[in-house]
């Protein structure tokens, strides 16, 4: 039902549909993924002329494919296969860009875990080609931006025998905060500006 | 069986070993896929710390999933989606790289429905966010290398009711030729050195 003022203009309800304070937002709450958030977010990015980068399909291994008509084709036998490269890429500013998410729902640290060593080595190739890498965290009720420099320095602790995850300091010490929002969700281009422009 | 010379030194039958004149080689007379070729091309790069730039997975729409054993998932039905962005993409001395690369049998023109519409306005989106945009086409046992500005050219032309494909003599006024090589075979970066550097 739409209430109007005595100029026919209707009655819109500020308070109520005012969101909630940015902070209050956080994966626990809202039943959103962190994949979700990023497709949205590069969407937002897309149609408007912001960055384009997209999520790469995930690597699928077909074995056998069959074709009931000429036009339509089904896969009937494929496995999942280990990705070489990170999920995210695509270009800003002319600058590539090149990242992976992660989330975990342990309360004090970030498990290494989540990456492996084929995405370690990619992020490493993209450093040193001159691109901007990342990994986006998602942990502790909070989204964080972490250089790939200093995800390689927790990594290399870990393979010489170091503790195997980041703690909840070191990702508040050395990763950069990101402020959920609505548009865009996830607002990491405001990070890579401050960061590389 | 080695000769050798009266001081010692092997003789090197250097007319022997010469490589055939590199216009000699073409995709007719090779059985090589312009994929492959390409496929080697960017592993060449990427063992020679030159560029990082991989194919995307073929994007496929996964419905249903077997799981036999914990540990083995296996796609039981699933369908090629349409890929929105092109299939190469990476990144080279800083600059965000995005490619298609296509063949055709056709002996007179290249037909620009080797196409879809979608690649095309995301290559316009990496144009305007200052990322290096191309195809690489595989057409009249040659290889070219054709800026994105071009192939909009003749998208836009079609788009208006023109001709449905680039003819050989447009390919050969627009795009630059890649003489096929052997590491690497498809040396494209050669023509972006030249274009942009």
């Amino acid at each position: 039902m739409i209430f109007r003022y005595p100029n026919g203009k209707p009655y819109e309800p500020k308070e109520q549909i005012k969101p909630k304070k940015q902070q209050d937002i956080t994966y626990s709450n809202r039943g959103m993924t962190l994949e979700e958030d990023l497709n949205e977010t590069n969407t937002y990015y897309l149609e408007n002329k912001l960055a384009v980068i997209h999520k790469k399909p995930t690597p699928v291994q077909i074995v056998h494919v069959d074709y009931p008509r000429r036009s339509a084709a089904v896969i009937k036998e494929a496995y999942f296969k280990q990705s070489s490269t990170t999920d995210y890429n695509g270009v800003y500013r002319g600058k590539y860009i090149d990242f992976e998410a992660k989330e975990t729902k342990n309360k004090t640290s970030f498990p290494l875990q989540n990456f492996h060593a084929h995405q370690i080595d990619h992020m490493k190739n993209v450093v040193d080609q001159g691109g901007i890498s990342f990994v986006i965290l998602s942990a502790f009720d909070t989204c964080y931006y972490l250089e790939a420099r200093h995800l390689f320095t927790f990594w290399n602790r870990q393979e010489s025998g170091g503790r195997k995850s980041i703690s909840l300091n070191e990702l508040n010490e050395y990763g950069h905060k990101i402020t959920l929002g609505y548009q865009p969700r996830i607002d990491y281009l405001k990070i890579i500006d401050k960061l590389y422009f």
